[in-house]
């Protein structure tokens, strides 16, 4: 284990490139306005479309008048949900497992009903986003507004407002067309259980057992560029999506479930995306361009709005939940009980499994019993946002962690680190952890000056927590040219969010002996490069990595293969090492790369790979933050001090951009702490759709984060990489709420711990 | 061998997709309008570029004042040849041998002089084209008008005006840095020769002797698209061209030859191209767009006009040229001579070799002698023009086998039959034919009802002349993507002209048991494919469907082992046929491709294959033409009455398109016999810069052109493919003037054969 302290030199020593900072290829494009987002393609006799979007957080539509927006001078068409097929259908036996198509297209339009405040019910596309705006006011819906329910504990009340009059109870044991648990309508979507043990025995072993009750509000992933679709449907049928996205493949197999178009008929082009975090996988506005193209005979483009995002695409889950654990005096954790309850929004789909799975991740348990409901609600369906799931759930564990150390007497640390879980302990579902490095964060955490250091004043106090993610691996692709100055281009499907461009060029530069600037990399559309997975999951280095790494060492044994020609000898005499080619048998032959390159027309054609990659052993990434705050008595004003984050990131392939990453998780756990949150009045309209009112941290704010790089590399990766971008959001919420119980004595359980909140707790005491 | 008459049905009966006819897959994209060309890039910032040139075709630039340009407001850069680096550089010791980097930088911007009207000087990048165009007549360049050159015969006369004062003639046999064979300056920059056997002895033998001299003037491509370039230079060093051309890599070497700057660091993004016939292949405007982008760090667009298109970028060689030919009574050919002298324009160039290699190929000739003279006059620089020097070459030898074979009393097809090559005969270079269809073309046109027709009624004339041309290979890079539905996506560096999409993906389709629909083709830019040489040479459909051809084979055994996998057996116990994998252990077991293709992602993965060729057995085409004319003996007027142009197309992979190929260079060669050419006034300027008054055919001109396409394979492709693009505008011209002499009774020598002319010879006689 190697921590960014101990690194003498910017270089990871095992490597000539993984380890390195070399600017990012698209630094100087972004940085210069020439970068190309979704909203800058221009195309001949473009259009502009709207949407028009519920006022009601639940109303039945009775009727859709669209005729006097059609005959506004200006509209080339209107839609509505009617324009879509009633049913979406997977092309073929492929399934994509990210998400339900049925959900996804009533989400795109509503049919019937609407579900929440800012549901789609409607289109125009116009020669001007002016004209398309004035159109949507002209179109008349007649709503019958039905009761709303927008708290999880009341929509599973009998008697609640029914979001879906066939939804039942899917428990984890149910596949489809098992008989569901629950006879009659019912807003709980889906029960999530894992039991190991027996947690009544365990409670009783117990010397001291603490149980809290957590309450979170949704929060938006608030990526700063906004939803956008660019979509032509030429006469032949083939449609191509111009999008701000994190995964062009999964937007090609989206749109064709919901269009019921063949995949092949379907090209996205991912432009550069401005900000995801999870919210730009599912599909939006993609099938309501591309039917307003295909009924204008125009390229459509449309755009949302901050209030769109904000009310019309997925925040996370609100949630529910409790936690009770039981420890002996000596600090052995025997036995845990989790209740989590998530709100879906509009359409089943919250990351309550996630939360579920991983909340117990750091210890090792013998008695435990997780469950987890998914609950729909009407507010906007829920999307992915960073470790989905995880945060909140490490927001119910960690401080019951805190206050149970505190009641033993132990160090909080101390107490998990007794506590942790090591390669192959079994998870939450039962199944065991691949190689980990949990005590290593853990170890690396209690021996941090920051862990050491005194904290002296009133009003603060120091928090710790951990937290965890599991990380993906899935399908990717990668192509690699040779060109004849001896550099390489790199082609891949993994939209670049956040630094994957270079991370991966610095990967096939390390097979290939050369530069990272001798790799340049680039994002293909849906047509140019093999099937590939979002970038999410915090797979995308990691995996598309072992895919680039597949196809530079074929490229490799091709060139080997022409320095056998060149030397008239065999593949098997020449050796490759830091770029260059010895022949064996004559050392005093050698070629680097770039001058046999240069060779490759006369022996026999240009040099070229591909290759894919579908890898199983994916490494998980455990994380921790220590965190200092002063509360402010008079306002209830939470201050932080200082932060360090923690993270077990395998290797580091571009340290910067590990640490850019661990940064903007703990920066994103920070605002979700103190000040995020969608305020909803008792209409079910969201107050406060703007970022002047949805409150993001900005960096004066904040303090600078100290991120501390773990690196206990992953045996399922040739240079050992973990998935770096998610694990980083877990454990802040958690951190600060026990900082802050340091500092006023009392346990927080509600996010965000805003001044309101602060101060009522220093007035009232303890929730 | 078997020609379009005998097909019964529109299917090649070898194979399931190459021989039929599905609707191109960028079709309905350019009906519709919806195809970007390269004028249609917008970005952000654009600013537009405008070119200043020469109106002398011969002077010295004492200076250039671009003082008031630059103060013009809305322009934001002026440049001029001192802009560009001196020398162009070859990057490495790759070298493209398509042009000498040295000349295409001096003719992108003069240094010194300029060498014909329309050499470009200087250029401003503004706010938009008025104001570019503007600043154009506020550029002050102070010239020493110099004497001019412009017919190939006075060049080369002693006290010629000298064009470059260091230029040395340069025989066929030397290489760079051998002594010239002058010593003193010259307007002779070449001088290629061919020999064999005895020629003088051969004369001797021959009962009848023929000798002519033949003029052709300057002839431009005459593409509708007008040359753009649109260029981005970013702050980290790299440049990005957006624009029309047949080649994004030659495009790329050449700009990073003119720059001086490595190849990688230069992506060429091709867009789609409205003609090109070998025009587009030299850049012009590449590295103006690039300097202007540098200087204003703004994105800048430069589009020629018509007259900078006319004047500004290669028309193919004017020549004056004399064959010689003696033969036997009984019809055997004796001996040849041949001279040939090409006018190169501004700079050395002309295809005079290739006119000299390919004159005599439809002949056995035991004794030959060919002459070829590359001269510079003070024209444009030539350029490559569909099958570059063979037609005006034709033109001087076929006439003369006419006349031969009526002064000898027998058919011209058949005295052409008695001396037609064969596989394995020596070409006029000495080197052996590969597999040609000489004959089978010359029995094809004897034996088609075109050939037995009776031509009646006065003023009226039969002709037939050969064509031939013998194609390139040069390097090809393909990839190749499984779709989930079992589609493919293909990705190649080859701009698609006239059709090379459907007729790679007819490849594909071929190999992997789909339909020509099921596979998805795209052009890749320069940074997302392997290198691929020029859509040129007639290489295209051949060599770049050999990379196709290998990176499908590599699909298929991917695909092989992944039913293995599911069939738990091995890779050799399955079977594919007809697009369907069998299991031959358990012939029950079958999966569709389709099928197979849908469970990729739980078997190891998206399936992705490159692949690249260098093929050396390339195939070469021979074609001829019988006409058949009336001429207006009032008007000099002459009417295509039937045209029938034969081809050997090896295997017609999509018939339409070959013969759409087929009728596209009869047409051209059509408006190269009776109408076009550069019409130049004393004062070395273009009289005729516009489509208005240089006369290309259109419908209304021509006879529905029948072609007939006769396949001999190519046994250096695995379908049986030779290049089809060029060979067919061989012969037209020869045929024409063999018919019009039929028709008038004299011989006409010249090109255009236009009104003026033949009226001319019917009142003055024979020339």
């Amino acid at each position: 284990m190697t921590t960014t302290a101990d690194r003498t030199t910017k270089t990871n020593r095992k490597y000539r490139v993984i380890g390195t900072r070399p600017i990012r290829h698209d630094g100087h494009d972004k940085v210069t306005g020439r970068a190309k987002y979704g909203a800058d393609i221009q195309l001949a006799g473009l259009l502009f479309g709207a949407v028009l979007r519920s006022p009601h957080p639940h109303a039945r539509i009775r009727s859709i008048d669209t005729s006097k927006a059609a005959a506004l001078p200006g509209v080339k068409a209107v839609m509505t949900g009617k324009d879509l097929p009633e049913k979406a259908t997977p092309p073929g036996n492929f399934m994509e497992t990210l998400a339900d198509p049925q959900v996804l297209t009533e989400n795109v339009m509503a049919r019937g009903k609407v579900l929440y405040k800012g549901h789609a019910v409607a289109a125009v596309a116009a020669v001007d986003r002016h004209v398309a705006e004035e159109a949507l006011e002209l179109i008349e819906v007649d709503y019958e507004v039905l009761p709303h329910v927008l708290d999880v504990r009341e929509a599973m009340k009998p008697g609640a407002p029914i979001l879906h009059e066939d939804l039942r109870t899917r428990t984890t044991a149910q596949m489809p067309g098992d008989t569901p648990d629950t006879d009659g309508p019912t807003n709980i979507a889906s029960h999530v259980q894992f039991v190991q043990g027996d947690v009544a025995q365990g409670f009783k072993e117990a010397d001291a057992i603490v149980e809290r009750t957590f309450e979170t509000k949704p929060v938006h992933q608030g990526y700063i560029e906004l939803h956008n679709s660019t979509a032509s449907w030429s006469t032949d049928g083939n449609l191509t999506i111009w999008k701000s996205t994190q995964g062009p493949f999964i937007v090609r197999h989206q749109v064709a479930c919901i269009l019921n178009l063949p995949p092949s008929q379907i090209k996205v082009v991912p432009m550069e995306i401005g900000g995801g975090f999870g919210g730009k996988i599912n599909t939006y506005t993609d099938a309501v361009a591309a039917v307003l193209s295909k009924k204008t005979g125009h390229p459509v483009q449309v755009v949302m709005s901050r209030k769109d995002v904000f009310e019309g695409t997925g925040p996370t889950s609100a949630t529910h939940m409790r936690a009770k654990i039981g420890a002996t005096k000596d600090g052995r954790i025997t036995a845990v009980e989790v209740n989590l309850t998530y709100a879906a929004g509009g359409f089943p789909g919250s990351p309550v499994g996630s939360g579920a799975g991983t909340c117990l991740a750091p210890y090792k348990v013998e008695n435990l019993k997780i469950d987890g409901y998914d609950v729909v609600v009407n507010e906007p369906k829920s999307a992915a946002y960073r470790a989905p799931g995880s945060p909140q759930a490490a927001f119910a564990v960690e401080p019951v962690i805190d206050e149970l150390a505190d009641k033993l007497g132990m160090d909080p640390m101390e107490f998990r680190l007794k506590n942790a879980t090591r390669t192959g302990d079994r998870q939450a579902s039962g199944v065991p952890f691949p190689s980990i490095g949990c005590v290593e964060v853990e170890e690396a955490m209690i021996n941090h000056p920051h862990y050491k250091a005194p904290l002296e004043g009133p009003n603060r106090g120091r928090g710790v927590a951990l937290g965890y993610w599991g990380n993906a691996g899935m399908n990717s692709s990668a192509t690699i040219n040779v060109t004849p100055n001896g550099s390489i281009t790199l082609v891949t499907g993994s939209v670049d969010i956040g630094g994957s461009r270079p991370a991966l060029a610095m990967q096939a530069a390390e097979v290939l002996g050369l530069a990272a600037e001798d790799v340049h990399p680039s994002v293909g559309d849906t047509d140019s490069v093999g099937y590939t997975g979002v970038t999410g999951g915090s797979r995308t280095t990691f995996a598309t990595g072992i895919a680039v790494i597949k196809a530079a060492e074929d490229v490799r044994d091709q060139m080997i293969k022409r320095a056998a020609l060149v030397w008239e000898t065999q593949p098997e005499d020449v050796e490759f090492k830091d770029g260059v080619f010895t022949s064996k048998k004559n050392p005093e032959d050698t070629l680097t790369f770039q001058k046999l390159a240069s060779r490759l027309m006369g022996t026999g054609g240009p040099v070229t790979a591909s290759a894919s990659a579908d890898p199983k052993q994916v490494g998980p990434s455990f994380s921790g933050m220590i965190v200092d705050v002063e509360v402010d008595p008079e306002t209830g004003k939470v201050d932080i001090l200082r932060a360090t984050l923690f993270q077990d990131v395998g290797t580091a392939v571009h340290p910067s951009y590990v640490e850019g990453q661990m940064q903007g998780g703990a920066v994103q756990g920070i605002g979700w702490a103190l000040n995020e949150e969608y305020f909803y009045g008792d209409n079910g309209v969201m107050a406060n759709s703007s970022f002047l009112d949805y409150r993001m941290p900005t960096s004066l704010d904040l303090p600078m984060v100290e991120p501390v790089v773990i690196e206990v590399p992953n045996p399922g990766h040739p240079f050992g990489l973990r998935g770096v971008g998610e694990s980083s959001i877990v454990s802040p919420m958690a951190a600060i709420a026990n900082a802050i119980s340091h500092a006023i004595g009392q346990r927080l359980t509600t996010l965000p711990m805003s001044p309101t909140v602060v101060r009522e707790a220093l007035v009232n005491g303890d929730k």
